[in-house]
């Protein structure tokens, strides 16, 4: 059971509500008007409550369980136990995020504005927008409609930012342009000056940033990542992307659409990412390369050369991976023989 | 001299109370009444100065130093110059430690709230906390006695810290219980909702975050750090553990008691660590494995298996550490002989 | 065009006094009174657009541009288009640079104090200063002329900064004496405890971090950042240095003049860097070593010794980048073979 102190419980649902709204089968068609309390893991799911068993890894698990109902994959639910209910689907994680946002919906912001921040007269707010302290917005900026801007964040000059988004605490906004459903978490950096300079025996030379961050809809920003503006070109970030904390994006990147970008990722500048692209945590992409549509990169991996769409890569520098893998073999190989010989 | 614009000395301490109280041998009793006047390092070190030799790599310096005692590890105290009282200790960086916490001491929060900190009706705050500006502490929050809230620290609903906290400047705190004497530094962001979401053809279903953070007591966080709340099960890291600078931890890791977490490492969802681990700086750990107690993972490696409790491990993938610089030597030899071959 | 909404331009400018400033050569000197009116990548220029040519992947673009002139080095310009005017540069990169200047010149501090900022008594500060929203400035410290401190900025007590610099929203400086022409861009963190602590059975305990943060002149620092300051000597960042966002650059470190250090590096503990050196992108350095002046590493490579002065390195653990390169391809090549002899 979720923690009261931070989460507000909406409701029991029966199971027949459950199967339909996240498009799953019910093991027992009986059991449609039995009433679920809660969502919980495998382990600690009592009798009232609905899990799932997304992860192989967890068959033991569900074994075990003491959920009244769980989502599962409809191969796998042969392991529940005879007490457990199985609501049946292909995408078993899928199904339990639909119940869960039943459960535990998402709070929306409340129409207020905290008397510390600093709004420009020239700035547009839209409807039911809830601005936190220590906010401050800037000349001729826009927001839109349902947006909440948390404590402290800074939006510059011009700024766009469409409707229903959740800006964060300490997020700073810079020469950005940003879509309707988009949420940017704790220390977002957006629109810095990009890392431009020209090198000098006198030094380095200033190249002024005169592009954008452009950030389409639905997208998710992790905490304390940053995006830098584009040094003529704008950077982009495509519609649907989610992008965890702590990520680097270079000026003039463009990525494309429903790409999956996992921590510490490093992508430098006017690199190109196509749709559907997956780069794993601390994986590092040079820059002025193009990454092909749903292309997969392992975590810690260094590009440095074009990726063909769909092709999988590891390694630093990044090979495919099969040949990543085989060549790890033969490294732990070629120490055994060796020792072999010298013993 | 530690410059006065920012330290300020307690004063002078006479060789034997320090001895007494590092648990350090004095190398010459006769010499227990010697007042030394400040702590400083070995190449800085004036007549009056208690310095420290940790690292044999400094050996040279010790030689040659103008301090007028020094903690030492008992086999090195025979490089000590003529007019340097050892103290000699097994640990002479522990020794060092407790005689400059002697001369400088940690300041005390001073009993105080800025008139532009807000803090919720319901919050319960305990005796002798410092608030600085900007601060935002939201319902129901509880805090103990003698924190500190630095300047623009969010501290959101229900979040509970314990006694002899220290929260930093521009740290965002939710969905989190934190113990007793628990600092976190700058910018960190404790409790966002992790990276989850189910994978579909239409875009990326939410998985509603219903975790916790819990902070056992004595850890310490670095900048900019970030911690996601739990999926379900919590995010757990354990008591006394220290963790660096520029940090991911994912939902749903469990860390032990007294790990060390250098800068830049990443611990992907779900996985667990024991007790006592290192992880050395931009280390990278999949999700769903277990890293057993006192296992030693090196800087860069990536891990993507189960390690055994106190292995060393090293590479990405990682390997034994005796097997990775066999690994790279035979690399090594192998390009030298090609070389040779071809010439 | 650069956006208005973001960006002011500051007029046209004549061939003539654009190759001036610049130090280029026109190709038509007939040309000289021919008036640009902004700046513009190669394909979005129109014909009264000035671009650039740096790297020959783009010699495509500049065939086929629209610009009407166009900085190139002299061994290119053969490739223009017979609508564009070359000025020949050496180093067109800079010549673009300076240009990008005049159209669109930096915004100078608007000398103000914002009613929410929190100023020490104590503190010293200089003529034409903008002070933004919710700055804390801590008691004795100096802040020189005409410098920007961006919301939120936190300043402890000493710090001293010079002249035109620029405190981006969101940073924490403690501890630290900054050069002039400086600028700390979002969420930096500077002069944080380093990660110091001896290792003990009972726990760790904390060594007191009595050492500064230097950063001289005309240093650039990226969003995010974190700088510890030096645990008995000082942290030192020479005169010029660019460093990118992320990066986490620990206690004790000197890092020399004029290095570029790429976003997401990490530096361990007294660590010297010389001058004029390149870290590319999440490379990673231990601790108490030495890298030689001009010493370039690429990206993600990892440091264990000292690098001598103007070698290049590469991998993890890195090697001579020649060497490394050899690795790689025979690596590759062994797995070739081995498949070869399996079919």
């Amino acid at each position: 059971m979720a923690d009261r102190r931070f989460f507000t419980l909406a409701g029991s649902f029966q199971l027949g509500q459950l199967a339909e709204v996240t498009g799953s089968t019910l093991s027992d068609l009986s059991r449609a008007s039995v009433l679920v309390t809660d969502v919980a893991p495998l382990d600690t799911a009592e009798k009232t409550h609905l899990s799932f068993l997304d992860n192989k890894k967890y068959v033991e698990s569900f074994r075990t369980t003491n959920a009244g109902a769980c989502f599962v994959r409809p191969d796998l639910a042969t392991y529940a136990p005879a007490a457990t209910i199985c609501l049946t689907n292909k995408n078993p994680y899928k199904a339990y995020a639909l119940a869960a946002q039943m459960f535990y919906p998402a709070g929306k912001p409340i129409s207020s504005r905290a008397s510390s921040a600093i709004i420009d007269a020239s700035a547009t707010i839209g409807v039911d927008c809830e601005i936190e302290g220590g906010v401050i917005i800037g000349p001729y900026v826009k927001i839109g409609n349902r947006c909440r801007i948390q404590a402290q964040a800074v939006i510059r000059q011009g700024v766009e930012i469409g409707d229903d988004c959740d800006i964060g605490p300490h997020v700073t906004i810079t020469h950005a342009l940003i879509g309707s459903k988009v949420r940017l978490h704790h220390g977002v950096c957006i629109g810095r000056q990009g890392f431009g300079f020209a090198i000098d025996p006198a030094g380095f030379v200033a190249v002024p940033q005169l592009g954008r961050v452009i950030i389409e809809s639905d997208v998710e920003i992790g905490a304390n990542t940053t995006i830098d503006r584009g040094a003529g070109p704008d950077t982009v970030i495509g519609q649907g992307t989610r992008i965890d904390n702590l990520v680097q994006i270079g000026h003039n990147v463009k990525i494309g659409k429903y790409c999956v970008i996992v921590a510490q990722v490093g992508i430098s500048g006017s690199t190109q990412i196509g749709d559907g692209v997956m780069l794993g945590g601390q994986a590092g992409i040079a820059g002025h390369i193009k990454i092909g549509s749903g292309a997969k990169i392992a975590a810690q991996s260094g590009i440095m050369r074009d990726i063909p769409a769909g092709a999988e890569y590891m390694g630093s520098p990044a090979v495919p991976i099969r040949q990543s893998m085989k060549q790890t073999a033969m490294l732990a190989k070629l120490v055994t023989k060796k020792k072999g010989n010298e013993e």
